[in-house]
C-alpha cells in the first residue's frame, strides 16, 4: 500500500502505507495512532459520548463496523456489539460467523437478532413482497431492530462504522437531488429524540482504506466481500465519482464532507428541528412512529405471510443506499 | 444526433435530435420551440428583464453566447453584443471573426474592446505576469470590461451565454468545497447593487447539446475549438463528471442545478446579503471595488509594463474556473 523505500512521516521507519491526502506515508504504529487520534477527534468535536456511556455497535462482520468496535473498546469505552442476521444467503452466514469469532476471540458482548428466526422473513422475501429495491427493506429493518435493541438494553447512544467514504458518497447523492431533510440530518451525530436513541458515526474521519489498514495490523479477520445484492448500487457509483474527483485531488472527499459539516450543516440546523414533527407510538410494538403501525412491523406483517424467496431471485434489484 | 428512425414527440415527422432528459425525440423545428420555451421560462421564472430593457450580451463567438444573443433578438429583445479581445493567439483571432461575421450579417450592434489595443495587455502576460491560473486573469478581465461597457452605454442588464452544463459544473465545484458564498451567489440572475449591473443567464435550463443544435439549425457559424488555454481545467473535468452521472441517470445533471435553486438557493439568501459589504470607487476607473485600485486597474498595472508573452508559453497553466 505504500510505494517501496517510503518512510514513515512520524519516525522515518518503513512506511506501510501512503495517504496522498495527507501528503505522508505511515508505519504500522503511526497509522493506528494516526487512527485512534482521528476517532478521538470526531468524538470530541461532536460530542459523540464519553467513557461513562453504555454504547451499542451495529456489526455487520465487515471491516469498518468491526474496526470501531475493537478502537472504541481498545480506548476504553464500554461497547457491546449488534448483529441482524438479514439472511442474505452465504454471504449473511459468513458475516455471522466473522462477527461471532470477533466477540468470542475478544470476550466481548454480542446482541444479536435473526430476521427468519425472530421475526419470519429475511430481505429477498421482503424485497421481493414490499416490491420494493432490498437496500430499502434492509435498512428499514436493520434501523428499526438497532433502534430497539438500544431502547431494551438501555444504552446511552449506538454506533456505526459510517466512514467518509460512505458518508461522502450519501452526501453526494443527497446534494445530486438537493433533498434539503436528508441533508439537513446528514451529521455525525443524531442527538436522541421522540424515542430514537443517540446515534453516533465515529469513523467519519476515517477513509475505508485506512480502516482496512488498521483491521490488517490489529489482526482483525473480516468479510472483504460485499453485499451481493447492493452490488452496482448507485452509493457504490457516487463512492466511484468522488475516489476518481480524490485521485484528480487529493484530500478533495474530505474537504467534500467536513466543509459540509462545518459551514453548510448549521444553516440547515432549522430545516432538520422543523422536520422532526410529532410521533407517536406503533400500536403492535411501541417504536415512535407517524402512524398507527410502524413501517417495520407492516413489513414484518407482509413478508412474513410469505413463502421464502432465495437471494438469487433478488439479484441485480438493487437499490440506491 | 436522434436513432435512426425516432420520430419527433410533437408532430411525429423524422427526429433531428434525441433528449433522454426530456424522454423524447425532437424534429428541427419543435427543437427549436423547446429552447424557445426553455428561455422564455428562464426569463420569466427568475424575473431576468422585459422588452423594454437594453441588453448586454457578452459574445464570445463559441455556441452558446451566439445562440442566447440569436434567441434574445428573434424573440423581439433589445440586444447589443459585446466582445472582449483577449489575445489569446489564433484562438483569439478567430473567435472575434465569428462574432463580427454574426453582428454584420444581422445589422446587430456590437461593442468591442481589445485587452493589447486598448489596455496594453493580453491574457497570456496578465497569466504571466501575476503568476495566477490565466483563467482567473481572464474571468476577471471579461466581468470588469462587461461591467464597465453596461454602465458606460446604460443598459439595464447585461447577459451571458452560460448554460445548464456550465452552472451544474460551477454548482458542483463550488460544493466541493462548500463555498457558502459562492453558493449563495450562483443565482440565474444577480440583482444590480453597489454599481454592478444585473447579471442574467436565460441558457440555464438549457444544456450545450441543446444549444449547439439551435445553432446548427439556425445556421449560425460558430467556433467549436475550446480555448487552448483552458482545455484540461476542473471545470471541464466537473462537466464530464456531471456527464458520467447525466448518462446513468437521465436528467440528474439538470435535477442537480434546478433543485439546487429551488430548495438551498432560498436557505442562502441572507448569507448572500451578508457577503455584499460596502464598496467605494477605484480611483483610477470609477468601478466598485474594496480597495483603493480595483483588481482590474491592478492588473492592467502590472501587465502593460510587460513585454508580451506568447500564447505557447501559458498553455497547460488552465485554472479551475
Amino acid at each position: 500500500m505504500a510505494t517501496s523505500g517510503s518512510k514513515c512521516r512520524a519516525c522515518k521507519a518503513p512506511a506501510v502505507i501512503d495517504l496522498p491526502r495527507h501528503n505522508a506515508n505511515f508505519c504500522a504504529e503511526h497509522l493506528l495512532q494516526l487512527c485512534r487520534r482521528q476517532v478521538e477527534k470526531a468524538i470530541d468535536d461532536y460530542e459523540m459520548f464519553s467513557k461513562d456511556d453504555r454504547l451499542l455497535v451495529a456489526v455487520s462482520g465487515g471491516k469498518d463496523s468491526l474496526a470501531v468496535w475493537d478502537m472504541l473498546v481498545e480506548a476504553g469505552y464500554q461497547a457491546d456489539g449488534f448483529y441482524v442476521g438479514l439472511g442474505i444467503g452465504d454471504y449473511s452466514d459468513e458475516s455471522g460467523d466473522y462477527v461471532r469469532r470477533f466477540a468470542d476471540e475478544r470476550g466481548l458482548t454480542l446482541v444479536t437478532v435473526d430476521l427468519r428466526d425472530d421475526y419470519g422473513y429475511d430481505i429477498p422475501t421482503a424485497a421481493k413482497v414490499t416490491k420494493r429495491v432490498p437496500c430499502s427493506a434492509c435498512g428499514m429493518s436493520k434501523r428499526h431492530l438497532f433502534d430497539k435493541a438500544a431502547r431494551d438494553g438501555g444504552y446511552d447512544a449506538v454506533v456505526t462504522g459510517h466512514n467518509l467514504d460512505d458518508e461522502a458518497a450519501v452526501l453526494l447523492g443527497n446534494v445530486l437531488r438537493w433533498d434539503i431533510e436528508y441533508l439537513a440530518r446528514q451529521l455525525p451525530v443524531l442527538p436522541a429524540r421522540n424515542g430514537f436513541p443517540k446515534k453516533c458515526k465515529p469513523l467519519v474521519r476515517l477513509t475505508e482504506r485506512e480502516t482496512a489498514a488498521w483491521c490488517l495490523i490489529r489482526g482483525i479477520d473480516y468479510l472483504v466481500e460485499e453485499c451481493p445484492i447492493a452490488a452496482g448500487n448507485r452509493h457504490l457509483y457516487y463512492k466511484d465519482t468522488l475516489n476518481s474527483l480524490e485521485q484528480k485531488s487529493p484530500s478533495s472527499k474530505s474537504a467534500f464532507y467536513l466543509n459540509f459539516i462545518d459551514n453548510m450543516a448549521p444553516l440547515l440546523a432549522d430545516q432538520s428541528a422543523a422536520a422532526a414533527g410529532e410521533l407517536n407510538d406503533c400500536e403492535r410494538c411501541g417504536s415512535p412512529t407517524t402512524n398507527e403501525l410502524c413501517a417495520f412491523c407492516r413489513l414484518v406483517e407482509k413478508s412474513s405471510a410469505h413463502e421464502p424467496v432465495p437471494v438469487e431471485l433478488v439479484l441485480g434489484k438493487r437499490g440506491r443506499s
